[in-house]
């Protein structure tokens, strides 16, 4: 049996989105800024798919960048609010501890370029309070930047709160939405977005391929500068054939967003339920509000890299969090967060399924999980000791 | 008759690297980050073609950095450049005036961040001279980036001279190779190159993806923060099949230079030889030392605008200068560079070939544009004003 488990990490290009693609490679290869119809062929390509992405998410087509994925969208909202911030005196950003490496790592530039951050922390459900939000603003506070939901514990944080507050402070709001874009209803307009960032590769869309929203009016520096494509904010040839299957891909997951969380959510408590008969495990996040296909768990006593390797000798593709880390031997900064202690935390597991995932499946990986963590704890000096009493239980 | 004359805009994937793209898109979709198996074959696709890559210009496999295209690539090197310049100092960078937007534009960022730049001109055959590069060099001089081939006018620079030079006077040298890697033989360590950009749609390759190679040594700044991506320089999930697909388009590109620049060039000359009967009509840039494919033309009393939409009803495409900066209304800064007035540079035109272009096609070409010149040329009244003697011939 083979399962993909890994949803969060990456998913499979839908056929409507290589369907998509194809034309571009194969036959209406020219540049878009080209002036030739040929040409124009391939800038219809992309400013159609501008109006198809925005439609998605309640935007409109000018707001819309492209970019080569969430990374590139993140790094270019947070210093284009950083740095516009900065002209006004105000040097003040409002974050968390559970952001994506993708925001971290930014803020932390800032920081050494003299901005200050407060990181709100999260509670042991994995989410922002927003009166704790309220309490961190500051006279020079130019950002929020929160994410839409996490991509190790899947918890959801209540974005249109926080985009209220900010709206009505006037704080400019982005959201690494990376996780949610294809997955969760967004709507830019009555969720108070500023701005956006978006990766096509999680919604079945091809890698290399995200977008930025930015609500006009709100100004953005250049990361990559040069030539003149998207009004000017991110040089470099459009990837025309990539823009198109993200579209497609696009179009296509937010058509069956309601059928596809049941489903999605269906699975996910079976899988929970199945998980939690393990003794001494946990559910990291919300059992709620977190993603339709979000499984993440804790299993003490055990690490969670050679539960992965087993897990794969089974056919099973999951990861311990984020796909960004591995090869760290850092605990994930994530379950850190929420109250896991180090030991905890290198247990991990985050089982993501696709659209396509069964009961069968779910069972399968119960199954599976089940036995490993058994094998894995038969042999463990942690576990040894624990159920000995010379340690104690946390989970 | 469709004649796709604008190969230096972008060319069509060949069908090396639509095959080598598709599995990593259809089967082994998988992250290469993640632990299990079924991503670590994507990940060995990401590192076989980094050795491939590698193989192609003379580098080692830890040298070269993927990126989402040229742009990036040269942004990312001349950031880097300058401020590992700053901290030691050296706030003093060398180029020339006709290099690519993503170049000049990133120069006109670090100016505004008070770095200082020399401008080297360029003499009317487009080619640096390096004697002027040499005494352009001071104390604090971090940088010389100065591009392989031009984009335009296709004059091809003494890069291992330059490279000599910098090497020897211990400056990095950065050169935007976007027009010449796959087109013409490039060696990084006989021709003395730090650092170079390139991108895959100029060589059959897919959009949206090119390279940095940074010679062992060379620190980078990041441009893209987040995950721990190519060693922790470039955050975001690899774009795996863009990335195989353009190691395929490479490799095919690199084993066909010798017979292609032959085939390429004899037809260039032909084409040159045909366009050159226009009366008042110059060949821009040098004859013999530029890019296999490349012909651009000057025609007295003609807008190179109307010259390529009439050329486009002929079936004919083809460029005025650089796709990037099309739609502005400014003549194009390399013709300005190599000597051309205003008026003339407005009437110009590039005709970049593909590798399947025939005999039949450049005769098509001649006769074309030669109809097409004397049409606009028959109600052009600064044609009329020149023929009758109240404004001088330039050409």
């Amino acid at each position: 049996m083979n399962i993909y488990a890994d949803n969060a990490a990456t998913t499979k290009m839908s056929k409507a989105a290589v369907n998509a693609m194809m034309p571009y490679i194969e036959e209406f290869y020219g540049n878009p800024s080209s002036l030739y119809s040929f040409g124009q062929r391939a800038k219809e390509a992309v400013e159609s798919a501008r109006e198809t992405i925005a439609g998605c998410i309640g935007a409109q087509r000018g707001e819309i960048l492209f970019t080569s994925g969430g990374s590139e969208a993140d790094n270019q909202a947070i210093l284009s609010a950083a740095y516009f911030g900065r002209k006004s005196g105000k040097m003040h950003i409002i974050s968390d501890t559970i952001e994506h490496h993708a925001v971290l790592h930014t803020l932390k530039k800032l920081e050494k370029e003299g901005f200050s951050v407060t990181y709100l922390p999260v509670h042991t459900d994995g989410i922002v309070r927003t009166e704790e939000l309220e309490a961190a603003i500051r006279e020079d506070t130019c950002l929020v930047t929160v994410m839409y939901a996490n991509n190790e514990i899947g918890t959801i944080q209540p974005i249109r709160e926080i985009g209220k507050i900010c709206r009505e402070r006037k704080i400019l709001f982005h959201t690494d939405a990376v996780q949610a874009v294809g997955h969760l209803p967004i709507d830019v307009e009555s969720e108070y977005i500023d701005m956006l960032s978006a990766s096509a590769h999680k919604f079945h869309g091809p890698k290399g391929t995200g977008f930025l929203y930015a609500r006009k009016g709100v100004r953005l520096t250049n990361l990559i500068e040069g030539g003149a494509q998207e009004r000017g904010r991110r040089a470099g040839t459009e990837n025309v054939p990539g823009i198109a299957g993200m579209s497609a891909a696009l179009a296509e997951s937010v058509q069956n967003i309601e059928a596809g969380q049941k489903h999605a959510a269906a699975l996910r408590d079976r899988l929970i339920a199945g998980l939690a008969e393990i003794p001494h495990s946990a559910l990291n996040g919300d059992p709620v509000k977190r993603l339709p296909s979000n499984v993440s768990f804790c299993f003490e006593g055990i690490e969670g890299e050679s539960l992965l390797l087993l897990l794969d000798d089974k056919g099973i593709c999951a990861s311990s969090g984020s796909a960004c880390t591995s090869g760290s031997l850092d605990p994930s900064h994530v379950l850190l967060a929420i109250g896991r202690v180090h030991d905890v935390a290198h247990g991990s597991l985050r089982l993501t399924l696709g659209d396509d995932a069964t009961n069968e499946d779910v069972d399968y990986i119960i199954k599976s999980v089940k036995e490993v963590v058994d094998y894995l704890r038969s042999f463990s000096p942690v576990w040894r000791d624990l159920c000995a009493g010379k340690a104690q239980f946390i989970l």
